[in-house]
């Protein structure tokens, strides 16, 4: 397994755009805008032989003109013009393309191939959304910006990235790398899963797959990623008919699913099913330290919402926490006589900022929960905000003491009573879920 | 089974909040308050020795000095006081009460019971968050008031339902019946049940349960309203710590879990897991006609969401509907020769409105088709908005036309880019998902 020249792929000191263009909605004029409005420090070069200029950027009539030979090439050009353009490029010196095109296959796929073989010349794609590299600025896709932060997501889906990112601007949450696979020609979840392993400014992995295409590779990669951080997979065409669903998305054959399972559970990687526990897995990586047990307490002013909570973590393989004498008489020692006397800790709807306070400095300090998670049903009695700052008050207090904080995930329930206290928790680096 | 006086507490013409206050904060006042704001058009009487006037309105010293027997007296009094009030609101021809004070256990639970018999007072509670008929214009709680509307909530967990309220507003869904069951001491599931089996205003039941009182009654109850409408529940307590936090919730024995999962099946009732899953039947049943059949046609601008959607059906055991040759070709004429060729319909990323209404006009039509699901991942060439909007003409034009149009439901990903589209999606009565 090589990651030779990954380093011009995914840290490029200078880029450039083969096939800039200036007609509107064209890939070739958004690809150009989006590199240009990220903050990317390095140089960026447009090629195309029509324009001389590109919003006020000077716009080269060929690779073979481009003052130096960039790190990384993005090309959006025609299909058949891919490998002689690779072919130039790799005489210049460039060691990385991005090839955003779609439609390259058989024969042209081989051209292109064998173009970039004598240079070592790494191909990401081709046929898909682009590359995202938001902690350096540069936005070389079709796709919205991402927040910059230290989650990776490497996607089979192009189509998927752009909602993905866009769900996580959302939520404030940032991402250190975003790869577009597309058709896996050259790069492929091995080879990045190996360099993410040991790329500092990642500190989590997220896949969307739906086939591997060469599986030692990924299942030495991958175990090796995930010895160092959360690997998490959404592996999709789980069923019959979704293999064929992306046999026909992306043509390469999905296996049986079995097969996959077990391979991820040999390797490490969590499997979630749907992307909305990707986004949950996002969530809680980009808020929170690590959770270092399966010991969950849980603070609720509704019971019913601890019961659905308490078998949701059941159905998951989860511990709900058996509370220690000493713990059940601190809280005895702060709560009215009505609360629940066991976990989940029911502090009685009408529970205000004060009560949730005092209950979870004391869940917090307890050694027998590994994790907290704290959840509010609104009420016509107390507005569910004031109880979200106070409790993002106690976690900042914390934080500014040094305090190790034991993982905290927020549930606040409903819409309208609950989207500032959301918002908030989001501002604020706590996970919370709605 | 008797469901007699049930009229009195469904469909009250007058009613007497006992209790009612003025002390800021207080269950009375927040009750009060919202009996007053929600447009009910009968008569509503506070009784308080301790005022002459509430908000403008004249408060009674005693149930005796009111002017006629209230149809409904809602109770906030102190438990010791419960009793007494129920015999007197009885003597007076009073025939339903709803109790919302908590703490009314053992002897005293059986004074109010021997109080309420003579006169087939019925009661609801005692210990619950209250009612909303929204088609009345009564909120006789302390959660919001919900939007009117024809699916019934019946909840034996009271913060539970100000949550869903809330999340249904600002998915403009409204209800018929909104009942927080409490401790039910009296009226429980089987009696609502079958009263809201015959009620022409409720078109499909909700219902959260953690334990069923009496197994026979409901049995027969749950029956009869499947029958006539969709009855979906979430039962609490799943795993075995779940049914603890149950028991430890409401006192009540939860019963085995695979007991309950069979009487659901033979009564017809559809069990959900989760409250989002209640959520999405109330979305779905908001705002579609029924389905009449299995074979689902999936519509994308992205190949991955629709091997996911296809994942998932394949979870629920749907049926992703295999295109006749008529429709492939019908689809042919109108898409790119780059589509999927198959359901799902991929349509690629660079989709605009008129791609999309081509589509959706050919698989409305579609024999083979008994839903669609019209999918949209948000992408930097096209934005979502006028896309939903496309989609939202076209449906509202086969509403005008009175053509029966087959249930489409929405799944626009993202969070920014998706966010208008929803909301348009809601205002138009279309069952939308992010």
């Amino acid at each position: 397994m090589t990651i030779r020249n990954f380093d011009n792929l995914l840290k490029p000191a200078s880029v450039a755009l083969v096939g800039a263009s200036i007609k509107a909605g064209s890939v070739g004029s958004i690809v150009a805008r989006n590199l240009l409005q990220d903050g990317f420090k390095g140089p960026v070069w447009f090629v195309n032989p029509k324009y001389q200029a590109i919003a006020d950027h000077p716009c080269y009539p060929s690779v073979a003109a481009l003052p130096h030979a960039p790190d990384l090439a993005v090309l959006v050009t025609p299909p058949p013009t891919i490998p002689a353009l690779i072919e130039e490029l790799g005489e210049k010196g460039t060691r990385a393309a991005l090839v955003i095109t779609a439609g390259i296959r058989g024969e042209l796929k081989q051209a292109m191939l064998s173009a970039a073989r004598p240079y070592t010349l790494r191909v990401q794609g081709p046929n898909c959304v682009g590359l995202m590299l938001p902690r350096i600025g540069l936005n070389a896709s079709f796709s919205f910006a991402p927040l910059a932060g230290d989650i990776a997501l490497l996607s089979q889906s192009g189509a998927l990235i752009t909602g993905i990112v866009d769900w996580a601007r959302g939520r404030n949450i940032g991402f250190s790398h975003v790869v577009s696979l597309g058709d896996m020609a050259d790069a492929d979840f091995g080879d990045l899963l190996d360099y993410l392993a040991s790329d500092p400014q990642c500190r989590a992995i997220l896949l969307y797959m739906e086939s591997v295409t060469n599986a030692p590779k990924f299942m030495s990669a991958a175990r090796r990623a995930a010895r160092s951080k959360p690997v998490i997979v959404v592996k999709a065409g789980r069923s019959s008919s979704g293999a064929k669903a992306a046999q026909s998305h992306t043509g390469a054959l999905a296996g049986t699913d079995a097969a996959y399972e077990a391979a991820f559970r040999r390797a490490g990687v969590l499997r979630v099913r749907e992307l909305d526990e990707l986004f949950s897995a996002a969530e809680i990586l980009a808020r929170q330290p690590r959770i270092n047990g399966d010991r969950l307490a849980i603070l609720t002013n509704g019971g019913g919402a601890g019961v659905l909570a308490t078998d949701r973590l059941g159905d998951l393989n989860g511990n709900l926490t058996e509370l220690t004498k000493a713990t059940l008489g601190a809280l005895d020692a702060v709560l009215p006589p009505t609360w629940s006397h066991s976990n989940p800790v029911d502090i009685i709807g009408d529970a205000d900022a004060e009560r949730y306070l005092n209950a979870l400095e004391i869940l917090l300090g307890a050694n027998e929960a590994d994790a907290v998670l704290v959840m509010n049903c609104p009420t016509a009695l107390m507005s569910s905000t004031p109880i979200a700052q106070a409790i993002i008050g106690l976690v900042e207090q914390r934080r500014k003491q040094g305090r190790s904080l034991k993982p905290m995930l927020a549930t606040w329930l409903g819409d309208a009573a609950s989207r500032e206290a959301r918002e908030e928790f989001a501002a604020h680096q706590i996970a919370s879920f709605g």
